[in-house]
This record gives C-alpha cells, structure tokens and sequence, in this order.
C-alpha cells in the first residue's frame, strides 16, 4: 500500500503520485521510449512484477500514462505517457542533470555512457 | 534501512541520495528556511523523529546539508543545506511548478496560500 503525505503542498502532492519506490524510474523508462512490461522490468532488476503492475495502474489513474492493447490473440498492451506524463518532463532533466553533475565524479567513462544513451533517446533529446 | 536502486543512471543514483521517503520534505523544509529538528517535526505530520534524525544524518553523509552546534549548555544544533544540497533548487523548483499546475486544480484558494508562501521564503524567492 502506498502511503501519502497529504500536505497542502505541491511538493508532498507531486511526491504522493510520482514520489514512491520505482516509480519515478518507470517514468524515465517511458521517457527513454520503452512502454513494454518486460521492457520495464528488465531496466529495473529488484523490480517485483506486482509492484511494477500496481504502479503502473496508479499511474494510469492519475492520468500519467495511458495502456493501449496491441495485440487481441494474444492479449498484449503498452504503455504511453500522456501529455500530463510528458509535462514531467522539466522534473526529469533538472533530476538527469543534478545526477550527471555530482553522481558521476570519479566515473568520467560511465558518465559519457550515460550522456551518450540519453541522447539517443527519442523523448528527451532535448535534455542535453 | 534505505535499499539503493545502484544503477548507472543518474536518475537512479539522485533518488538513492534523496528519493526515499521524507528526504525530499525536508530539503524543502531546509530551503523554506527551517534549520531545527523540531521545524521538521512540526511541518511533516507522521514523520517519526527517528526516521528524521536518521534522514539527516544521511543528508549530512553525502554533503547536502551541514550540522552546526549554535548551543552547548544545552546541547543544540541546527542544519543548514551545503551549497551542494542547494545545486538541489532546479529540481525542486521543477517540482513545485508541476504540483502547482498538476495538484491543485479544484482548490485555487489553497493554491494562492501556496505561491505566497513559497514567495516569502528567503531561498526560494527565484521559483516563482
């Protein structure tokens, strides 16, 4: 169960939809383009299948992400930020960039890595 | 205990630091202004103070915020952000323009408390 602030405030609001465990990592996968359960636990290892379900649907509900069916037979959906997920993207950058400043600083080759895969990414080209 | 995510992603390694639960309240609370143990206390209900004062010292481990003693009979110390914990602004700032467009979207009153607020804060006086 996912506890929540409740604070009048927009940080505690923002952190009680996107503020939890992992969820904030399925949101830079949707981001870098993957929008396929197995996708999303693969970049995640420690990631427990029901909870990237439940948070998946919690995103859902808060109008974040969107799942579209893409095959009947059998029964497949991805996943897709919505223009209300994609307006998070100012948060994810200033996130990125705080990162690549001060998480990196004995790693110059990880860092370039890094700076090389996002800038290949087709939603955030306009990070870097 | 914290469990990291330990990715090579500075997304991944920035929540590690100050992705679990509370941290980001309280470097709120650190650029409104507030310094005491008791500060923190009061302006996050159902934070337990062990958890606080375990947050704190991890802040303080990985040099985001300082601990300085400004009393010695009676022992008190106060926090304040380094210039590290405050590079963290235009992440927070981001933070604060998405939970006041996304957050409050039935309550414009508590929303005209909230700008005002953060507008008479000392560190944050470049948000809005």
């Amino acid at each position: 169960m996912t506890r929540l602030y409740n604070q009048t405030c927009p940080i505690a609001r923002t952190l009680d939809i996107i503020g939890d465990r992992w969820t904030m990592l399925i949101i830079r996968d949707l981001f870098m383009g993957e929008r396929r359960f197995n996708q999303f636990l693969a970049s995640s290892p420690g990631l427990p299948p029901k909870l990237l379900a439940d948070r998946l649907k919690r995103l859902e509900e808060h109008g974040l992400v969107e799942r579209v069916i893409y095959s009947q037979h059998p029964l497949r959906a991805e996943y897709r930020l919505t223009d209300r997920g994609r307006s998070l993207a100012p948060v994810i950058e200033e996130i990125v960039h705080w990162g690549l400043d001060h998480c990196f600083e004995d790693e110059p080759e990880a860092r370039a890595a890094v700076v090389e895969r996002i800038a290949g990414a087709t939603l955030t080209q306009s990070f870097l």
